[in-house]
């Protein structure tokens, strides 16, 4: 069962009940155009990454944008986005067993559907399961390029398993999976570039030794919010998959920028809204968000405009704000925005955004996938 | 939108389809059994907490062994319970909010509901509006034994609230909610039992002085899954509030008995089945669960009955499994039982529980409070 929205179109944005996920829409329309902006001016195409909002709505104005589709994790989430009409997803991940690659080939009659592989056994798979299905999978080889998490070595490795696909029936070698996701959070900016330039070289040389091969790599997809920019002008990737940028959140608010400065390229656009439902001291208050309503698995929320309340302690249901440098602040029943630490997975825990413009809210969308595990 | 089910009743176990919310019916059964006989031979009531378990069908369960009710944590997690069946319901917590108040009075109507509360200009608010609908709300007065989350102080400033419960047209002060939540975790038995100790003697003087005041407490509950040996006998609590008693997870498991042994009062019940979806290297390999499929906030899951497999390295939708001590463990396509780290916020990523007894998926139950936040 979804639960009830916690507003109402109209209502005053302090109305809201909490906790909830807000989106301050001018913000997030900003950090909308302004990728689509920066994607169109480096001539490279944008396919943002949908495991962070989850939401068919929000890939539809990425689309309008000039987006040229969507990146899934799960073929769940492909499922749920595709039936809420968004026809062009890739599954940047690698999809095993028999009921994911049933539901992976069946999908593939609905939308255009293109996948990840990193191993030869599961490329017989794929080619088997879209065989029955009467489907040919477009099929990106995902090299590890110093993530250490899925992907076949770049090089021979890959090369191999890219002639695997491209004489496979019912599969097509459409390029390269190179995304390099330890380097998002690298907070110094030389050296998240570095590992950028790293990821390329070993990226380039993949590209060329398929290239002697007589293989040609349609897409080349990589990049996250923390190193969308470092992969313009490489002549690598051709596909920018950035998911964060919409929303933004505390922990790629760490990362600094070319002069040492805050990362502020984007701007934070999602709140969790929270109550503050028991306060029994003037040290401290409890506030109606804990780790059931916060992704807190990159560090505690910050409450917005109240940079010295620290949130802690969280718990299932409670966290903490710490009133110690400003007594006075919180009363029983004040709400806070809390920007969350990290976005993706607080998403995750909720049946609605809450859209926000001028104080009232204007819209209220479905996260369409939410809980899409599988 | 409800995820669709992950398995079919019949299926083989391995069959189920991953990340996937399994319970091993037979532990579960026993540990509902144990908990039960317990209450009853100690002639305390026992209504477990279901912020655990967030299910009707589990809820009814505990009923049918002698719960004289459950608790919810939220009142839409009470909303979502009473329209499944549950007809006894206690928030044990504060209820806080023109709209909270409003659905907790018209709930009123529709089942037993209790509400906790710690403050005074709460109770006023929680009179108004039951008076608005019409109902007489049961309100318990929280006490701090020793959290330092939620609960006014023990002694006068209790009394107090409660006099002014009892004073107030549409409320019925029916006793302590006095839940020491920290003590849960104290690894060491005798430092847990201590922290109980001094709730106990916080909790004993506060019923003692409303007595005083002519003021004699229906309930007075807490307990959980770490201590609820220790409210007995105490003549403090007469209701435990247990909650993660059904599944356990492996915080729970790292508290000690008497003897020094670890806690094994309860069986691990509850699994995420995964599936190894890369496998690169010899040294490590992904599974398919990551944040979104785990709570991962009191520490990593462990392996079932592959203990020399440490999983680490969680992302949104991947973990890892180290196989360095074990190269050849697990290849491709092989599923492995993760025993969560935190039960409670691992179940609200879910919409199905899968039921498995004898190696066959025997029930699929939905988690019905599932993203109830409010």
């Amino acid at each position: 069962m979804r639960q009830p929205a916690p507003a109402r179109i109209g209502d005053a944005a302090e109305d809201v009940d909490t906790p909830a996920l807000l989106i301050d829409l001018d913000a997030f329309e900003r950090n909308l155009d302004k990728m689509a902006a920066f994607a169109k001016d480096a001539g490279v195409r944008l396919r943002p990454h949908s495991k962070t909002h989850k939401s068919a709505h929000i890939a539809r104005l990425q689309m309008e944008r000039g987006a040229v589709g969507v990146c899934c994790q799960k073929v769940s989430e492909a499922e749920a986005l595709v039936q809420s009409g968004i026809n062009d997803v890739l599954i940047s991940n690698e999809v095993v067993g028999r009921h994911k690659l049933n539901r992976l080939s069946a999908l593939a009659r609905h939308a255009k559907v293109a996948v990840c592989a990193d191993d030869a056994d599961n490329v017989i798979d794929l080619n088997a399961a879209a065989g029955q299905v009467g489907v040919t999978l477009d099929v990106l080889v995902e090299i590890d390029v110093g993530a250490g998490r899925c992907g076949i070595a770049p090089g021979a490795p890959a090369v191999d398993l890219a002639k695997l696909i491209d004489g496979s029936r019912n599969l097509r070698f459409s390029g390269l999976q190179a995304y390099q996701g330890s380097a998002q959070h690298i907070r110094d900016f030389a050296e998240r570039k570095m590992a950028i330039n790293a990821a390329q070289v070993l990226t380039k040389q993949t590209i060329e030794q398929l290239a002697e091969a007589g293989l040609d790599c349609e897409t080349i997809g990589g990049a996250g919010t923390g190193t969308y920019e470092f992969h313009i002008g490489s002549k690598a990737w051709n596909e920018l998959q950035c998911g964060s940028y919409v929303f933004m959140d505390t922990d790629y608010g760490k990362n600094r920028m070319a002069d040492g400065s805050m990362f502020t390229e984007f701007e934070n656009a999602l709140f969790v809204l929270a109550t503050v439902m028991s306060k029994t001291t003037d040290d401290f208050c409890v506030v109606d968000a804990g780790h059931k309503a916060l992704g807190n698995d990159q560090g505690f929320p910050r409450v917005l405009d109240l940079d010295e309340v620290a949130y802690s302690h969280p718990s299932d249901e409670h966290g903490r704000l710490d009133l110690s440098e400003t007594k006075q602040a919180l009363k029983l029943g004040d709400k806070v925005k809390l920007i969350p630490g990290h976005c993706d997975p607080t998403v995750n825990l909720y049946d609605w955004y809450v859209g926000v413009r001028n104080g009232r809210v204007e819209a209220l969308w479905q996260v369409t996938a939410r809980g899409a595990l599988t």
